[in-house]
């Protein structure tokens, strides 16, 4: 690290609250000690490049609010900085607390820059993309990367200031091989997971990010970047749920976050993907058994594969109960998943729905703060006063566009119930 | 009844299968021998006015694939037939099984008139509604209604040929003294639970659905129609959820259920609501428990008060835990909910998000042939048949209009990953 730099959790270990905890504490409003506790046990991680300084800090952990997170980038069919700079925008202004970058089209070094730059919240990315971009642009197969341009991917990122890294390291000849045996629908469908199998079964050896894992744990260490473990074995269909390649993965993530760990390098889990509802609840659990409490971070989970258009509703429904059940994290699924790159809309959709799934959850968990939120709401629509309950809304522009767009003639009441409306009939009557 | 015209409950105790069970069955894929057994026990409703001849019959209750309704209604606000109209075809062309007419302003007589001649599946109505309008029209106060109004109002919708009526019985002198002595934050949300609520603290009375129920259970068996038992006592924010009023209401609904399969009225529960997320699964077998297994209806419910503009969201949450959890018959929330009466758009957005919870439910409560859909998009997206996945998807336009709207350079594939796609990257490698 450089001169000055702090590692949180070499802080943490000596009681010592970091100014990027005191951040994150208040924001979150918790005592200061709970982060440190959390960080030094590794339950909480706070993503935070030691060369990378921005305001919208946040602690990602057991008992505090579910987070949530954005992907943005472009690929090679849509590639514009402007574009990506819109959705950045559209995810900060519907509320969302993280941003990961994963370009793998067009100048991505310089879009990368451009987006850290810009996001005012911990950013994250996938370095393999990079590296699998420039390859791929030498007119290289993916598999023909060495394990040095892989590791100067990850390395270039950190120093850039990118303040977690996916790092799918538990993609490895023995997930592989449970895969194999087991037989799946839709295989793999993580992309860095799908390069690293590629990279495995082509090169008959074993994943560098797994079999030099110190080599990576020395460089997040350098810059204080926090790992979030990749789920590649994520699955992709409901009848590739809770597999023994899911599960055999994660078990290797657990092993890897208890040493990154004890090597001072904050880490997360990150889960599936596409599970039935019955099964959200206890991949959570399974998270917190087998990867003694780390911070678990998952793509929806959506419950259906059958709503492509509409999948920001299908994660918000595992997303919820995710969160209900320990998820710390969530990551965003737009209605444009399985049909097409994400637009702006798209994004903001997105983080409003998984925000929703979030909150939700964060109300059963009984989270401190969260109920007094929707208990607020009720008082204001017993008092039938409508501005106050646009302002609390979780998205007031949606609120307010849609009551104003019909308002009606008497007073204090919506057009749905109108003069017919139930609480004012029976106000100062209970 | 009219002279030929079957009771489902009577044929059903003989072991007679209906043309209506037949019907339900064929389409759903079941023998009709499980609808007649659920009928005869009062776990299965078919709703079906003897008067009312249509193709879309469903079967709803125990076993069964989970149902969706949308409501649909003028208020006195807004009232054009036409509108209506509109939107009873959104609800058909987005695949709902049922709707209800809950209007309340304009010639709503002649409204319901229309929307049962267009109507190719169940309707469902609220009479009280019809009879609160008609005395306000007269200048008279709800609570001065009669009883004789009240019954001719449910006798006049009946004749007409509503297959399912909204009866809030379980709105009595006991509930709202549970209510009142527990205290709520927003007392009665239900409009036709607050008529009555209003009724009966102004008459000192007890509710007539109630006191009167037999003379309900004639009407209704009259013309054999399902009664769907109204909470009017459901909670209006998660701050209320799960209260004495709730379940004191419950149990009289379980009760007036019995009364009615005895009396050889089908009948079914209705439920909520706000609902915190963890509450929700015990709701539901709070109902399978005190309703002796009856069908349960359910709105939303709801997950939490504070997204209002997005509530086909938070109602998806919920009620996707909710038929997992055995919920029978899911009511949409619109994203107008608490906001306005709903557009087409809304009725359009509130049905597919309700179709959603729905089947993530049935795939977790492992209903027959619900997987089947869902396995096969996967075999679809793994064989990257764009075509194929858009025809399955549960909203095909939808589907198609955001593929369509970008198109990769790169053959099969979406400009999500675009030439970087896992699933082509591994095709045959695994």
């Amino acid at each position: 690290m450089s001169k000055g730099a702090v590692n949180q959790i070499e802080a943490a270990r000596k009681g010592e609250i970091t100014e990027a905890m005191r951040a994150a504490a208040e924001r979150e409003g918790v005592a200061p000690e709970r982060i440190v506790e959390g960080v030094a046990g590794g339950t909480v991680v706070v993503p935070k490049n030691a060369g990378h300084d921005f305001r919208g800090l946040v602690a990602i952990g057991a008992g505090l609010r579910t987070k949530t997170n954005a992907n943005i980038g472009t690929s090679p069919d849509v590639s514009d900085l402007d574009f990506e700079l819109k959705k950045l925008e559209a995810a900060r202004g519907a509320g969302v607390d993280a941003v990961m970058d994963l370009s793998t089209g067009g100048e991505i070094a310089a879009i990368r820059r451009a987006i850290l730059e810009a996001c005012d919240m911990p950013l994250g990315t996938v370095p393999i993309y990079q590296a699998a971009v420039e390859i791929t642009a030498q007119g290289r197969a993916i598999s023909s990367m060495t394990p040095d341009e892989l590791f100067a991917a990850i390395e270039a990122h950190c120093r850039e200031g990118v303040d977690f890294i996916t790092v799918h390291c538990g993609v490895t000849r023995a997930s592989i091989e449970a895969l194999r045996r087991e037989g799946r629908v839709l295989d793999v469908v993580s992309r860095g997971g799908a390069f690293l199998t590629d990279w495995i079964l082509t090169n008959d050896a074993e994943n560098p990010l797994y079999a030099e894992f110190d080599r990576l744990l020395e460089i997040a260490h350098r810059f204080d970047v926090t790992l979030s473990l990749g789920d590649g074995m994520r699955p992709g269909c409901l009848a590739d749920a809770t597999d023994r390649a899911q599960v055999v993965e994660l078990i290797t993530l657990g092993e890897l976050q208890q040493r990154a760990l004890e090597a001072g390098v904050q880490a997360m889990i990150e889960g599936p993907g596409h599970i039935p509802l019955d099964e959200v609840a206890e991949n959570v659990r399974l998270e917190k058994a087998l990867c003694h409490g780390a911070p678990f971070y998952v793509l929806g989970p959506i419950v259906t594969d059958v709503a492509p258009g509409y999948d920001h509703i299908t994660s918000a429904i595992g997303g919820a109960i995710a969160a209900a059940a320990g998820a710390d994290f969530l990551c965003y699924v737009t209605p444009a998943e399985h049909l097409r790159l994400p637009e702006v809309d798209d994004v903001r959709e997105g983080v409003i729905a998984a925000r929703i799934a979030a909150h939700a959850g964060d109300v059963a968990k009984g989270v401190a703060g969260a109920r007094e939120w929707d208990d607020e709401m009720g008082r204001w629509r017993k008092a039938r006063n409508w501005s106050k309950q646009i302002e609390l809304a979780l998205d007031p522009d949606r609120a307010r566009a849609y009551h104003k767009a019909s308002v009606s003639r008497f007073k204090d009441v919506c057009t749905m119930c109108s003069e017919f409306c139930s609480i004012r009939l029976l106000e100062r009557r209970l």
